[in-house]
Order: structure tokens, then sequence, then C-alpha cells
């Protein structure tokens, strides 16, 4: 961004209201003063580090000369530098008065464990690519998919944040999440549980809350919204965080475009979910659910449309 | 991008028909000839920067050794002068025989208008904050929303570029929204006037327009349209720019995801809009509306379902 | 990305596990061992680059001293060395054994067709500018809608993406498409036909399917689908890749938000179709079809409301 040289700008009336803006509610929705803050701009490289390393020359880097298992090692490297850097800023965050060295010891321990995940990882997201080219005749072949299709972005990033977000790191889960999101239109909360063989299409404006449980070969069209009914709250009437508020989608279960699902009901296995579905009751296995034709209102235009 | 030395592509072909498309309509769909436009890259990175002005250390950068004070000036010059630049950019282009001197006065005195609603848009900012921890059961803090909720990276956008286009700017708060909508799905037109404690869920799909009047403490979701239902047109069949014709949500309403409220209607205070929802007449404070269980057709599927 | 120089991640339970996943399915998930691929990157600055050719000035680059024509011609010579370049990665993909000579060869072969349409494509890009002028009251002149409307961004792509994918160009169409689609939440497929002065107003969550054919002067919003109903199989229960099975939208018609379209039918010409219909038959021309005023239950709310 160039920067201009002249200083003029009017801060007499800014500076002293705005320091102001400081002091009111100190320590909840600032960041001064507080230790550096894990990165969404690197949290983003490090989420494409981690899709070429799940399908390594996808980006179409070359790589001369080198095997595949030093590819690997290569890459596995970078990404557990980067991501363990930043899940050492989450946790310094969250215990600022903890020893660093300890909490340096936590992350490396976090990413050992993802790393030994990788591999069952890698596996799912070869059935979800092979998802994607069986259930859409676009596709012309499952490298197309891998290639360019969006849900197989969000699904890489997914996967590896949810387990983040079962061990409890704070903060990189959501970011990653909201990094996919922002990339692709298709909002996962890291909580979510996904089966295998799952395949998003299109994808904008797919919505899954944190505790929807999807099952193994689900297919879903944009805009199709798995989300919560009603907040449950305490005796106090403050909300329960974390609370099951979404619905289960089990085995084998297609939902069409717009579909909104919600409140914590259950999808029976290979039911169908027609576009444009509103429902927040339990569906039985085996059943299709459509809304009935709505009834369109016809009329003649006559003369100038416009 | 790499380029590639030899330069035997057919433009014999191509150049004087190319040329031609240049002749025809010259003036309203060509650039060539005139002044620098605006740039929304550089608009883009403006306002990242403005998103640090307004929470210092959001975007993990290291800053030592300064106090807040002067971090807060340095940013401050930082986004004047970047955006000071852009609106004279602006001004240039809908004013090319204005002596030059003028239109950088103007840009200044622009800024320094914008400086000081600073404070006021950084207290609204942080209640919009507060609106999203308290309307979401799966946020952790109220950090975790600013960092990474997308509806924040818009309303810092929007709140800015609202008042852009109050002061008549051309070209830049449709471009910085633009931005915003490129970044997170939500399209809100600067023209939108948007009161405290706002929150828009997940966003990916939502469309506020030009003249839409939001209160109060009001949530919205996913895929909700305050929409225009047709357009004001003059005697001569033209459409009149910037007419009212978008919906007054008033004060702490909710609407749910993919709800569609087109024209001139209002939304009473404290009414809830269901989802999917569709409606172009006034809703009475207090009152929920949603649609009556839409009739699903069940149907049993036998045998193999694909 | 910073590189943390420590090493010591746990790769010896990670890699043996990790290696294996690359045997089982040899040859359909993995890139590994190919040609080098053609780039999501690389083609997403092509693009801009194409955007920067149909409206030279649009992205605010100076380029003092320069004639029109020399503009032009440095452009093209710029986007045909990229997109020439990555034409030959994709050839290559798909055609391993082939002499790189002949690649080269016909990857010229097909930036020559494609900058001869170029004059007739920039035509078109000026009446789909026109048209969303005409069609959007919030719109201040033509410019303002070059500059900021993600439909303009999404229909230069499309519409050179539409000629690769007819002269059957493996893998660059739907990636472009899929960068367009990432940037504006437009989805529209490679194989899309799409007539004369078009305009998608807001645009977010748009999916026009792969055998889609759009008319002149057509206007749709934000939300809507024109997707397929079924797939249609061979007799061993294959897709059939590529099979007619989306709308056919004719001259004039307008389509309001998240109206979903599906199946191998005909909307007729002027028709209009409202907000939220969801339509699997022919709608006969000079026609509107809205869904009937949802009944809507409305309760009154008492008491405190959240």
């Amino acid at each position: 961004m160039k920067e201009c040289k002249e200083q003029n700008f009017d801060a007499t009336g800014f500076l002293p209201s705005f320091l102001g803006t400081f002091e009111r509610v100190k320590g909840n929705a600032n960041f001064y003063g507080m230790k550096q803050l894990p990165q969404m701009l690197e949290l983003g490289e490090i989420a494409n580090e981690y899709i070429e390393l799940m399908f390594p020359g996808r980006c179409g880097r070359e790589r001369v000369g080198l095997s595949l298992q030093e590819i690997l090692l290569d890459q596995l490297n970078l990404v557990s530098s980067g991501l363990m850097n930043q899940i050492f800023l989450a946790l310094k965050y969250e215990h600022p008065e903890e020893e660093e060295e300890k909490l340096k010891e936590k992350s490396r321990h976090i990413i050992n464990s993802i790393n030994a995940l990788l591999p069952q990882i890698r596996l799912n997201l070869k059935l979800d690519a092979k998802a994607g080219f069986e259930g859409d005749p676009a596709a012309r072949n499952i490298r197309e998919v891998i290639l360019s299709y969006p849900y197989m972005k969000t699904l890489v990033i997914h996967r590896i944040a949810h387990e983040l977000f079962r061990m409890e790191v704070p903060l990189i889960p959501r970011m990653l999440n909201e990094y996919a999101h922002k990339e692709t239109g298709i909002d996962i909360h890291p909580g979510a549980q996904i089966g295998k063989s799952f395949f998003i299409d299109h994808g904008t404006g797919v919505v899954i809350g944190e505790t929807a449980v999807i099952g193994d070969n689900v297919k879903i069209y944009q805009g199709v919204t798995l989300g919560a009914l009603s907040f449950p709250k305490d005796a106090c009437g403050e909300l329960i965080r974390g609370a099951r508020r979404h619905p289960t989608i089990e085995d084998n279960v297609t939902i069409y475009s717009n579909a909104t699902i919600l409140g914590d009901i259950t999808i029976g296995k290979n039911a169908i979910i027609g576009s444009n579905v509103w429902i927040k009751e339990d569906v039985a296995a085996d059943t299709m659910a459509v809304i009935q034709e709505p009834k369109l209102t016809f009329r003649e235009l006559n003369g100038r449309r416009r």
C-alpha cells in the first residue's frame, strides 16, 4: 500500500475519544497489549499447504528429482512447523501465565497427534473425491474434482480442524474453517462430525452447525442448512455453549438445494430430502420428503413487460 | 505471471475488430484515456488496515515497544493516506476538469470527517461483536467473534463505507462493499442504515438493499434478503435512482435463514421472522411470522436408492 | 510462511501408512509423478488480466505514453502467453505420450482461435454491463457496474471459459469457472450457453448447470438455481456424462431471488419467475409464475422476547 508522506490529518479530535473506546470494555473486545495472536493469513497459507500434502502436485508446483517420500517429508515439515507455531500462539493467548516451554511442548504433542491421523484423513479425502465424481455427471474425472471442486478444499481443512477441535485447541479450528468458508462459501463448524464419502455439490451457502452428525455416503447441494432450532439456556437465561442442537444425518442420505433442516432431529438412512424443504422433525429411513408442488399463480402478461 | 518470450500470436485478425469495439460506445464502458481510477486491490488492503485500526493486534502483527497511542496514530495515518488517495482518484474521475489542488483539499476534508466519526464507529463495532457472542451458542468468547466471524469484517467496512456514501463520494463506497461481499458473501449496499448491536450469523447470501433501514439489536441469518419488490420509474419509464424501495426492520427483530423480505414495508419491533418466509407486507410489532408447516409428501423408497 | 528450523516432528508413525495411501488407488486421486498440472493460482491471475484486456484501465494500473493499440497488444500478449502455457499443461496431462511440440502447436492454435473471438466477447460484455445499469436502480452509471459488480467478473471469465469448453480443452474451463465462483459466489458451469445482455444482481449462490441455455436480455437474482432434476444413466447404471438435463431460459425472462428451476424444461420468453418459486415444468411465454402468498402463522409474543 502506497504511503503518503504528508501526515496532516486531523488527529486532535479523533485521538482522545478513540483512545477512550479502549478503556470502557477493556479485556474483551481488545487485543492490544496481548501476546501475539494466531494469524488468519498465515493459517490460510498453512491450510493450502495441507491440501498440497494431501494431494502432492495439485497446486502445480514443480519438484524435480525428489522421491515421493522426500516430497511428503518436506511438506509434512512445512505444515507441522507452521501449524505448531499457530497452536502455540493460541495456547499462549488462552494461558498467558503458563511457561512458554510447556506450551511449546503441548503444541508439539498436538502436532504429533494430528500427524498420526493424516493417513486416515487422506484415505477419507480420496473417498470424498470419488463420491463427487460418482455423484455429479458434470465431473469428467476424479482429478478434475480434486483440482477444482470447492468442497474438496473445505473438507481437507475441516477434517484437520475437526481433530484440533476435539483436542480443544482454542481459536485455530474456527479460524481454519472460516478460511475455508471465505474461499468456498461452505460454512462447516469444526465441531461437526462427518462420515466417509461426503459430497457437497456447488456448495455456496451451505451451513453445517457445531453439533451436526453426518453418516457415510451423504450428498448435499448448495444452500443446505443443518442448523439449530432453538438455543438451550441455563437457569440464568444464559446460552449453554456447545449443547446438542443440530441434526443427525444417517448414511446414504441426499439433501437437495436450499433445504433447511433444523434442530436435534434425525434424517434416517437412505432418505431423500427435496429442494427447498423446511423441516424440523425426524424423517424415517428410506423415505423421500419433498414439498408439495407449490401452487403457482400464473398470470398472462400483456404488452411491454418492462 | 510467467511471460513467454515468443510473441507469435495472431493479432492481425484480432486487432482491428477489437479496436473497433472501443469506438462504438465510447465514453461509457471504457476507461482508456481516463485519469487513473480507484483500485479495488488497493481498497481491499485499506479495508483490512481499517479492521486493524478498529481492533489493533487482530491481524497478529507484532509491534514491539510502541504505546497504544503510537500504534493508533501510525495506523490512522496509514489508512488516512491510502483512502484519501483513492477518494482523490474517484473525485478526479467524476470531475475531470476540476483543479487537482481543490480535489485534494476536498479529499482531505472528507478524510478528516471520517476520522472524527471513527470513535463512534468503534463503539458500534464492539457492540456488534458483543451481539454475536450473545446470539450464538457456538461462540466461545468475544475475541473469537472478532477474529473469525465474517460479519465483523463486513460491518467494519460497511460502517465506514456508509459514511462515505452519505458524503456522496463516488465509486468508493460501492467498491468497498463489493470487497466485503467478495470476502464474506454478505452483500450490503453502502446506502443501508444499520443500528447498534447488529449480528449476522454465517452470512453467506445475505443481501441488504440500498434504502433498507435496520434498528438496534437486530439479528439475521444466512441467505436473508432485504430487497426491492418493484422499481419506481419516472414519467419516461426510466428507473428513478435511489428511491425508497427496501424494508424497515425495527429494533430487536430476528430474521431466520433464507427469509426474503421485499419492498418498502416495516417489520415491527420484537418481531420474529421464520426461516424461508417470503413476505411483502408489514409485520406488526411483537409478532412471530412463520410459514405453515409445509405439507411434505413422504414416499417410501424401495430397493436400491441410487 | 515462516519455517521453523527444528524438524523434530514424529514422522515415524506417519510415513509408512501415509505412503501406503498412495498405493491403493494409484492413478486416479494422485498427481505425484505426473507432468506438471495447470495451476489454479496462475489461472486466477490470467483471468484478472483478461478482465483488464476487456476493460483496459479498470484495475487502476497507470500506463503512461502508450497508445490504446499498444496497451491492447501488450495485454493480449500477456494473457495469450499465460493461457497458452496452461492449456499446454492441460493437454500434456491428458495426452502424456504425445510429442511436446505437437501439443504446443495445438495450444497455440487454440489461443489464436480464442483471440479471434475476443472482439465479439467484448461487445457482449459491454451489453452485459449496460443490462446491469438498466436493471438496477442502485447503479449510478455503467462504469460503477464494470468496476464493482461481481457478475461482470464472472461473465468475462465465463465467456472465455465457455469457448475453451467448446474446443474441448481439458481441466482449464472448469478451473477458470471455479476461480470465478470463489471470487463472486456465482457458479456457472463452462458448458452453459448464455445469450446477450445478461444481468445477475448480487449473485451469491447462483448455480447454472452445464447444459443450461439462456437467451438474450435475461435477468436473474441471488440464489437462483438452474439445476438438474435427475441424472440420466446408461444401461449399466453409470451416469451419462454431459447429457442434457438443465433448463432453457428464453429471451427477456426475469427470475427473482432464490428461485429453483430444475430439469430439461423451458421458461418461455418474457416470463417472470417470482422469488422462492420451485419449478420443474415448462412455463409458457408471457407468463408470470409466483408462489401463492405463503400462509403465515402470526403469533403474538408476550413478555421478554429473548
